[in-house]
């Protein structure tokens, strides 16, 4: 319940030659389909995932706090012990990360929309009718004629409406208010300078939105670009130093990848389905300590408010246990990083169900791996994410005593 | 969840004529000795144990934090409020409250090893071979000859290799880095000095290392001393204040009663068995609002591996309930201060069983004192120990309202 800071784990934990398996099932908590019925996990046939529910420890996480829908990056923030409150990321280099682009050190990030304004510059449309992807595609490809002496400029696509803008040179700034008035009625914002050394920056971002409006004047309705969140990537502490653990991310989707890649893990190759992951694992088993392995076919069934296919892929994913209980890690946990009911179509604050197993684990009567039954659990029925990494040490060996 | 400040609690306690009695029953916390089996609690025979539980309010504490394993200092700074990873004590003086040193406020303590050093000075073995505890005594004599003028020194051994260092003397600081460069093939360091007053403090241990050297420098393999963990009495707030308890101790390891000592209590004569701290709490009811009355032996059977003995103290410990509860204490809280399952021979991070029992307990449909059965308790799966405290002043009708 009170997970200590970094400084403080940092300082206790201790070599060791074991192995932590981290398996998160993307959107995993559900609800019933109706009053009395079964959520999608509960109904789905888990014969595996009970029998190490039997044998490990449960509860259901808060990612991020106490009726707080989690985005997919906060949540998995909180799943690697970072306080997603604390490690707030920009939401130009969350969209960054969540295509996949390779962000260094001192880029700045911005999210872009395409826009309509009328004939005096007023935003008349935030998103330009939301254009297809296809098209944003087109619109970028003519945005990157865009040249600015002395910075690198990157425009990519992103679904619909939707772009990043990276910005890469000499001592570049992220300090910018958002030019998206947030609005209809009013022009873009000139970027404010919040910070004396960001000026620069303003400088290259206004040329940029000159030349765009000048680029795009003729494609109405996507005739402007909105731009918000100038965000570099964080200078967070390292995953590895902070918990003493060699790091492999084994998931397929780029915003994943790329949230591992920000806290200093390795991102190894692999493609979605989870025998890519399986063969991925044994392979590069001896040379990491901490295994995240992403599925998220999951989510994508709550998302589209299919509980039946959801319940269908928690039933595979129960086939594929034995072969992760085969390759004899310490400790391996088996959660979500969020909610995803499908009667919701959408993430959900729910606590989401969560398995710790390790030979050291206390067992708390906890039968089978559901909802209802977890909240008997040893861990909790609302504790928060952020206490699985110190948990998962612990049980591997990895943390010595504090004090005499 | 949230425990209130010191500054908080203060403002709100109010006189009252209740007693709180906590007896700690130390490594209460166990395992199974094989999956399907019972921890050493449940295997016990405690029926007035399981009275108490079934009339009081159950549940399971962590002293630090998740996944910490506690030593036995900060733990019982948790069980008596103080959260342990804000009030942190220095290795030096934790060593001499182990061995029951009386220390006076502004004295200096370092924990010491005799160690072996080559020809060259460089350290060859930290700890001298692990030298018995009797040599060590004879060395400690030996050192005792050193005379430095302006302070007086005290040398006290400890277990094997190890000795407690004390300086008393006008204006000491502890503000010091370690002699002891904790590798081989070093010399020790020059105590690094990490603010301007602590210079002489320095210059005196500097002529305490080089004395020390050449009345060991025939003795090999003890022929040198290292030391670390320079620290001073801390200057914490008195827990008679802070809760506005009359607080006495009833332990008899210097350790405990050294900690009870730091906090403000009143550290009563009693022998190691229950018996005698049951005659003493007798003896002294009337004196005191707050008793903390402390067990040794679960511990040691717990540290030695000896299941079967720990399950026997604690059916012994529960013979002794009945006595504790005729001297009619308002709030009885029975927990222990950490883990020590007998299958791991040492502390564990492991939640520790906690009852509180007050007349005004809401019962909780707990039947039975033991790990598995306290999950279901009013006081949750993994609550913080400095709940306790609070807990118990409500009960015992010592805290007002806040607010109107």
């Amino acid at each position: 319940m009170m997970t200590p800071e970094f400084d403080f784990i940092e300082k206790l934990h201790v070599p060791a030659e074991t192995k932590i398996l981290l398996l998160v099932l993307d959107g995993l908590g559900g609800l019933p389909q109706k009053f009395g019925g079964q959520t999608e996990l509960e109904a789905a046939d888990t014969p595996n995932l009970d029998a190490l529910a039997a044998e490990g420890i449960c509860g259901l996480h808060e990612p991020i706090g106490t009726g707080i829908t989690p985005g997919s990056g906060p949540a998995h923030l909180a799943l690697f012990g970072y306080d997603p409150r604390r490690f707030q990321v920009g939401r130009g280099v969350l969209s960054a990360l969540g295509i996949g682009f390779d962000l260094h050190d001192g880029d700045v990030a911005a999210r872009g929309n395409f826009c309509t304004v009328d004939d005096a510059g007023r935003v008349t449309d935030r998103r330009a009718g939301r254009i297809e992807t296809g098209k944003s595609r087109e619109l970028c490809a003519r945005l990157r004629k865009i040249k600015i002496p002395g910075v690198e400029l990157f425009i990519e696509p992103v679904k619909e409406h939707r772009f990043v803008l990276v910005l890469r040179g000499l001592e570049l700034s992220p300090r910018l208010g958002d030019t998206d008035p947030q609005q209809t009625g009013t022009e873009p914002h000139q970027p404010e300078v919040r910070a004396l050394e960001a000026e620069h920056t303003a400088q290259l971002v206004r040329q940029f939105v000159n030349q765009a409006r000048q680029k795009l004047a003729q494609l109405h309705p996507a005739n402007m670009v909105l731009l918000r969140g100038f965000s570099s990537r964080p200078a967070w502490p390292d995953f590895r130093k902070v918990f003493g653990l060699r790091a492999a991310a084994l998931a397929g989707y780029p915003m994943y990848r790329g949230v591992a890649r920000l806290l200093g893990m390795n991102v190894l190759d692999c493609e979605e389905p989870l025998e890519s992951k399986i063969a991925a694992l044994k392979a590069h088993w001896e040379e990491f300590d901490f295994f995240y392995v992403h599925f998220k076919a999951t989510d994508s069934a709550g998302e589209d408010g299919d509980a039946q296919k959801k319940q269908r892929l928690l039933t595979e994913v129960d086939r594929h246990l034995p072969s992760l209980r085969d390759l004899d890690p310490e400790v391996l946990i088996v959660t979500g990083d969020h909610s995803t009911p499908a009667v919701m179509k959408s993430h959900s604050w729910h606590p989401v169900p969560a398995i710790l197993w390790a030979k050291t684990c206390r067992p708390d009567g906890v039968k089978a791996f559901g909802e209802e039954a977890c909240l008997a659990g040893g861990l909790g029925p609302r504790f928060p994410a952020i206490d699985l990494i110190p948990l998962a040490l612990a049980h591997a060996g990895r943390l010595r005593k504090f004090g005499a």
